[in-house]
């Protein structure tokens, strides 16, 4: 786990790739996981509250807790479907399928005071683009996560999760293989895109500006797609 | 993440942290990370289906999709409560307050065929004695978490998390810090044990019998006490 040191604030329009090429010495192999924040700043998903005016069930829920209504209008529209709500607390389906609070939009680390920065449209491309442009500027074959951090039912605390994956195995499907007393393993689904996210936050924190890490050593290339974590409906029991 | 490897199958009454100083060099502010189902079977937390009669209940839960009645009659055993069944998964709430499938009873990698491996009956204590047994052994001050494979809410796959941890930080408060950009972070408490179990998983493997790793560098040592990783009853909405 190598934090990525030195990438200056991102803005709208800045090359990710160039940006994460300049400060880390890459090896084929090596997964980088980039903070979604900074992909959606450089994908200009950021919404500013002067732009936008609240709903009535907006009002009506940012008054049981003082909140600005414009901030829960803007999670109210990135969500896709809410899954529970306890005022300040909305945990939303987003258009990914992902369950997480506020559909994933987040004022901390923010451009400015008065922005919050959504979740990127498609993370899956990001991450694609993200790791075409740094084939093409290092010539390394590396994989690349795009992350958040998500809350989880039952648990107390966040972890790091994948919510965008190219070139890494996002599954890693252990179903019909046996383990060392020859007892065949079943429905043994390990999302190891998910344990990267999180083995990449421990090194990259969240107040010191290290918006990248590189988990080397792992073996684990793959097709990507972080869309394969999302529980189909018909066997999500918690929908 | 360091894989440690060379440890022999554990039977009951082994000593872990004698067969982990055995087989790795420690240093001050490791991590070491053990997975619970040799936790369970040096404390013999393990069940042999010869010895138990299934109820009634568990014999109508097995018959819908011919699994071993008495399995099912060891999972709600286990179970403090049933959150969510739909044969042949159940989803229990455990002694300890973890929501886990199976209520954490688990056949791969049990000792016999025909056994069962439970968790631990504390498994934060199990951390703490083998911490204790490590720093007797090698005078090194390590932190230990006991980890076992969870099932998520709306998220495919296993992400291995700390039932149990001594000596190092379960959760990260970064409440009042300010980001970069000067905005205070809010309820922002990072489960840093799960990421360091997820971490140790990518190294550990289910198939090749490396039962512990090592997670060097963190400065994350702590109290522990994954018991802290379980939501309160009175803010979890899920349950």
């Amino acid at each position: 786990m190598i934090p990525v040191r030195g990438i200056p604030e991102v803005r709208e329009g800045d090359d990710l790739a160039a940006l994460v090429a300049g400060a880390a010495e890459l090896e084929d192999g090596d997964v980088v996981v980039v903070a979604h924040k900074v992909v959606s700043k450089a994908e200009g998903r950021v919404v500013r509250l002067g732009e936008l005016e609240p709903s009535q069930l907006a009002e009506r829920i940012a008054a049981s807790d003082g909140r600005d209504a414009r901030q829960v209008e803007v999670v109210l529209r990135e969500a896709a479907r809410v899954v529970r709500m306890r005022p300040p607390l909305v945990i939303a389906e987003t258009r990914h399928g992902f369950v997480c609070a506020s559909a994933g939009v987040d004022a901390s680390n923010a451009p400015e005071p008065d922005a919050l920065v959504l979740l990127p449209l498609d993370p899956d491309a990001s991450a694609e683009r993200i790791r075409a442009g740094l084939r093409a500027r290092t010539g390394r074959d590396v994989g690349v996560i795009v992350s958040d951090s998500f809350g989880r039912a039952w648990r107390q605390g966040t972890t790091d999760v994948a919510i965008g994956a190219a070139g890494v195995t996002v599954l890693l499907d252990l179903d019909g293989q046996r383990d060392r007393a020859g007892y065949e393993l079943h429905a043994t689904l390990i999302a190891v895109a998910d344990e990267i996210a999180g083995a990449a936050e421990l090194v990259m924190g969240k107040l010191d500006g290290v918006p990248a890490a590189i988990v080397r050593g792992l073996e684990l290339a793959g097709p990507g797609g972080a869309r394969e974590l999302v529980m189909p409906a018909e066997r999500d029991l918690f929908r």
